[in-house]
C-alpha cells in the first residue's frame, strides 16, 4: 500500500522533480500530481512523463491530496498559500523544501484552516543545476532532511512525513525552525554568499582578465564558481528570508577574516600556520561521516 | 635521447613526487637525482622506487645536474640556495614550482653565479592531499605551467624547460613575475585564504556545533573543506611571500562581501539577484576552458 493515496508537488525544479522521480521509483504515492508555471519545464515533464497529472492551474493540483510539498523559490510561498489555502482537504499535511525555516510559517500559516497539518522540511542536498531535467532519485540518499514542527504538531502526521524522506534515502533530523536557520546560515548560507562574492569580485578586476581568471582556475577558483552557479532565484530567496542569522555569521566570518589579514600584513606566520593546520582535520570528520567522499580534487580525472 | 642528462627534484612532496613519475614515465632525463628531507617521506621514496638515486646531503645531490626544481615551500629556498648555489655547475638549469614568483628571486639570486640559468616556475595544478605518495604523473595533463623568467634570460635554456613542461602534459605560459603574483592572488591565494577561514569561523561557533556543521555540511560547506585541507606549510609561505597581491585582492574582496551584506541588511533582493545570476557563466568558461569537468555535484555520487 502507498503511503500517501495523492501527492501534489508543486514545482518541479532540481528538488521537485527528484522528489518525484523518487515517489515513482519507491511507489510512495497512489497518485502523483503536480503544477509547474514554467511553461519550458512543463515540455520537459510531459517527455520525461514525470508525474501522473500535470495540473493547469494549483486549485485543481491540490484537491484531495493527502500530502502537498512546495518545491518553488520560498519567495513564492505567501502567494501560492493565499490561492490553495482554502482548497486542501482536511486532515491533509503541507510541508515544503525550503533552505529557510522559520519565515515559512508566518508565509503560510494565515491562509491555512487548522485542520491543515502544516510541517515545514528541509532535505539538505542539490547540486548546482536547476529545471526538471537535472533531477535524479538517488539525490537524496544518505544526505540530512531536516523537518522543523511548530509545537503541538500532529504526531501522525509528522511520523508519515518522516517515512515519506526515509523513503527516499534520507536519514530525518527533527530540529527547531530557528536553530535550523543558524545551523545552514552557518554550513549553507554563508558558503554560497561568499563563493558569489569571490567570483564576483574575479569578474570585476581590471588588473587580471577574465581569461587570465579561467584559465588558471585549478589554483582553486573553480571550486567555487560550482555553487556559485547555483539557482539566483534560490538564493535570492535565501538572504531575504535568512537574514538576521546570515548577518551574525557573516559578522564573524568578516571579523575572523579581519584576523587573518593582519597576520598576512604583520608576517606573522606562526598564526597562519596555526589556524591553516586546524581546518585540516575538519574535513576528514565530514568523510568520515559519510557527507562526502574521499576523493583528491573531488574525484576530477586529470586528463579533463 | 633524454632532454636532460641529470635532473635533480629537491623535496618530493605532492608536486615533486608527481614530476618525478613524469620524468620516469616520459624519460624526460637520463639520470633522477632526489634529495628529501623528510625521513618518513625517505622510506616512501625508496619504497615506489620514484627516484635512481636518493641523496643524503643536498650538495651530492646536486653535483653535476643539468636541471635542478626546487619543490619544496618556498619559506625554505634561501638556505637551500646557500647551501647548493656554489656547487651548481655552469650552465645548468634552476627552477622551482612555487606558487609565488616575484620574491623567489630574491631569496634565490644572491646564491647563485651568474652561469646558472634561474628560470622560476608554476604548475597550476594540485590537490588537497601532501607527501610522495599522493602524487600521480597525470597531475599535470592539460593543466597551465607559468614560467616567469626575468629579463634578458637565455633562450635555449628557457626553451629547454618549455619542452619539460609540455612532455609532463602541461600547456605553458611566459608570464612577468608581478603579473602572476596578482593573478594567482585572485585564482588561488585568496580562495584559499576564505575556505581556511570559513572553516574556521564554522568550528569556532558556539551556537552550533562542530558535529551540526559536519552532518549538514552537503549544503555547500564541504567544498570549501577540501581546499582548506591543503598544507599549511606551504600556504603559511604563500601568504608570507604574496602579502601586498593578496591584501590587495582581499581588500576588494571585503569592499564586495559589504556591498552584499548591506543588500541583505536592507533586503535589496533585485541587486542580489543580479549579482548571483552574473556569476554563473563564468563557470560555464571554465568548463568550456577545459579547466573543469561538467559534472554536477563535482560528480559526487549519490550513494556515497
Amino acid at each position: 500500500m502507498a503511503l500517501y493515496n495523492k501527492i501534489t508537488i508543486i514545482g518541479l525544479g532540481l528538488i521537485g522533480s527528484s522528489i518525484a522521480r523518487g515517489i515513482k521509483e519507491k511507489k510512495i504515492a497512489k497518485y502523483l500530481h503536480a503544477y509547474e508555471k514554467n511553461s519550458v519545464f512543463v515540455k520537459t515533464i510531459n517527455d520525461l512523463s514525470l508525474v501522473d497529472v500535470l495540473a493547469t492551474d494549483l486549485i485543481s493540483a491540490v484537491e484531495d491530496a493527502d500530502l502537498i510539498i512546495l518545491a518553488t523559490p520560498v519567495g513564492a510561498y505567501e502567494n501560492i498559500g493565499k490561492i490553495i489555502g482554502s482548497h486542501i482537504k482536511e486532515g491533509a499535511t503541507l510541508s515544503d523544501v525550503g533552505s529557510i525555516k522559520a519565515a515559512v510559517f508566518g508565509m503560510l500559516e494565515p491562509s491555512l484552516s487548522e485542520k491543515v497539518h502544516f510541517i515545514p522540511a528541509h532535505p539538505v542536498a542539490g547540486t548546482e543545476k536547476s529545471g526538471p531535467a537535472a533531477g535524479f532519485s538517488s539525490l537524496f540518499h544518505d544526505r540530512w532532511a531536516i523537518i522543523t514542527p511548530a509545537k503541538g504538531t500532529d504526531t501522525q502526521a509528522l511520523e508519515k512525513l518522516t517515512t515519506f524522506w526515509e523513503m527516499l534515502g534520507s536519514n530525518v533530523e527533527i530540529m527547531n525552525a530557528d536553530h535550523h536557520d543558524k545551523v545552514l546560515a552557518i554550513t549553507s548560507h554563508v558558503p554560497h554568499l561568499i563563493a558569489y562574492n569571490i567570483v564576483g569580485t574575479a569578474r570585476d578586476l581590471e588588473e587580471v582578465t577574465k581569461s587570465e581568471v579561467i584559465k588558471f582556475s585549478a589554483g582553486g577558483f573553480r571550486d567555487f564558481t560550482r555553487i556559485a552557479a547555483s539557482d539566483p532565484t534560490m538564493w535570492r530567496d535565501v538572504f531575504l528570508n535568512n537574514k538576521e542569522a546570515v548577518l551574525e555569521m557573516l559578522g564573524r566570518f568578516s571579523e575572523d577574516l579581519t584576523a587573518l589579514q593582519r597576520a598576512i600584513r604583520w608576517e606573522d606566520g606562526d598564526a597562519l600556520y596555526d589556524i591553516f593546520e586546524k581546518t585540516r582535520r575538519i574535513r576528514k570528520q565530514i568523510i568520515d561521516a559519510g557527507q562526502e567522499e574521499d576523493l583528491e580534487n573531488f574525484g576530477r580525472s586529470s586528463d579533463d
